[in-house]
């Protein structure tokens, strides 16, 4: 490399005079929500932080992520606790069944932050799991209120809840602008799942 | 866990019947269009695939990704080739020195698609490095065209090219809703970098 081109003179490292704990939310119908998330993981695992991602209504379909995060040489921990996606076609479970494990997962999100035991907190399908009516809206405001001031905190899915998104930090709305699959192309590992 | 709920009766395994190398843009002005990229190579990693990261522009700022990808225990590689976002305030080289940088970043890019070398091949900023001119769209389009039907690449930046979206399987656009830069939070270690 840098054949043509040159390292830069130096290389800066930011660091904030303020230490702020985030609110992220990744929303929208797009693909990149969840991937995002994972992405914020590696890199807070770069940092040397404390990781837990806690996945809703994922756990029916083998991903990816749960083994990469186990091929990382950091302290992360990764727990899908759910049945597939409420409602949609295929799905066996009933609304009670989704339910019961989303309750579960917000459990366990509770321990989290009562424990301050990661730096880093990904729900991951929350705001779907809310949408759905799996979780209630004042479960996850508590959450959001009872973070530690440091702890980052990311909330991805669908149809994100306008009072999550007012308590918020950062926002962003991923918008499909095309899919392979409306081109008839099965979800392929490594991207898509 | 698992108090209320119960695990889902089985586990499926998807595995396309027509495996397809996609081409994957994520575009827009909003977070998280790196990080889902860094989120596809940590899935990547999970499935046991091999991983290039190449990082347009990026180079002179330490960002968490640098040291996340040292710690995967996978065949991965990140190569930041630049010298930070051409054109900015406090940025002090030339477009000049920033395209010599973008030209090798093309090269390595071609290299690896010639020799096969990844199943997942990320060119970071490289739809912002076009919009800037640093590299050629014909470049661009080249690596695209020349990608082995197997090989998933992934285009990310601001300002994607009409032309690549238009080559591309999946695209998404990540828009701001909120961010907090706005409310004067500097970028903070884990999320932001």
């Amino acid at each position: 490399m840098n054949i043509r081109g040159t390292k830069p003179d130096r290389i800066d490292h930011l660091e904030p005079k303020k230490p702020h704990g985030l609110i992220v939310v990744i929303t929208g119908n797009g693909k990149g929500k969840t991937t995002s998330a994972l992405g914020m993981a590696l890199r807070a695992c770069g940092h040397g932080m404390k990781v837990c991602i806690i996945q809703f209504m994922k756990g029916d379909i083998y991903a990816g992520e749960w083994d990469g995060v186990k091929k990382m040489d950091c302290d992360i921990e990764l727990i899908a606790t759910g049945k597939g996606f409420c409602g949609i076609q295929g799905n066996p479970y009933s609304k009670e069944e989704h339910r019961a494990n989303a309750q579960d997962a917000i459990d366990l999100a509770g321990e989290k932050i009562a424990t301050r035991s990661c730096d880093l907190l990904i729900l991951d399908e929350i705001n779907n799991a809310l949408h759905l009516g799996l979780v209630d809206l004042e479960q996850v405001l508590d959450l959001l209120q009872s973070k530690p001031p440091l702890m980052h905190l990311v909330c991805t899915g669908r149809d994100a809840h306008e009072k999550v998104i007012a308590m918020a930090d950062t926002v962003s709305e991923v918008r499909e602008i095309k899919h392979a699959y409306r081109k008839d192309i099965e979800p392929q590992p490594g991207v898509d799942y």
